[in-house]
């Protein structure tokens, strides 16, 4: 029951793309993660995933459009949707995410940024 | 998939302590509240409930200890523990809560602020 500052967890983020948690609940985790550049195309097949962004501006490339996420601002990706995230203008952008703890971190891709071993921060 | 200002959905709330729902994600539901005084001792059975305080400082009463929730900081009540949150000063505190779709409002307590008809906004 200790509140938690997000911003200060923040700044125990060094890598890109790589959340880290800081709360769970109802099978649920709260991730933060810091963002720049490309991500990776990929799909959840069982979990439906919402961004919130906390500093900068997120782009969410989706099949068919992308959704321009500002500051303040909360995207859910429903499960089974392609998605890729990405940043402009090498602009870092720090997002929290809710999504179920069973939520792998690149879908059924692997990729070089894939890190399924998440640590709470 | 389309994103939503935060803020924006805030001033559309007009009573206290009614949460408006924004977002749906695995049987868990994203809302936003106003806070403003006194609400109710009470807990959830089955439910681990977030509190993010986007502004304003929230006071969590528990039956051993209070803690106090700034701005950009999150705190989780787990299931089954007695919690009265407040505010102080004539302070309007506005927060997010992250919660499964079954919590009742107020637990197994009926209120007068009791409300388990939330609407979305």
């Amino acid at each position: 029951m200790i509140s938690k500052n997000i911003e200060e967890k923040f700044r125990l983020i060094t890598d890109y793309w790589k959340p880290g948690i800081v709360a769970e609940l109802n099978g649920q985790l709260v991730k933060l993660a810091k963002l720049k550049g490309a991500f990776v195309w990929h799909s959840h097949a069982h979990e439906d995933e919402l961004f919130y962004v906390h500093k900068g501006t997120l782009y969410m490339e989706f099949r068919d459009k992308t959704e321009v996420v500002h500051p303040g601002e909360i995207i859910v990706v429903p499960k089974g949707v392609e998605h890729n995230p990405y940043t402009r203008d090498d602009e870092e952008v720090w997002v929290m995410l809710f999504e179920p703890a069973a939520t792998l971190h690149t879908g059924e891709v692997t990729h070089e940024k894939t890190d399924n071993n998440q640590q709470w921060i």
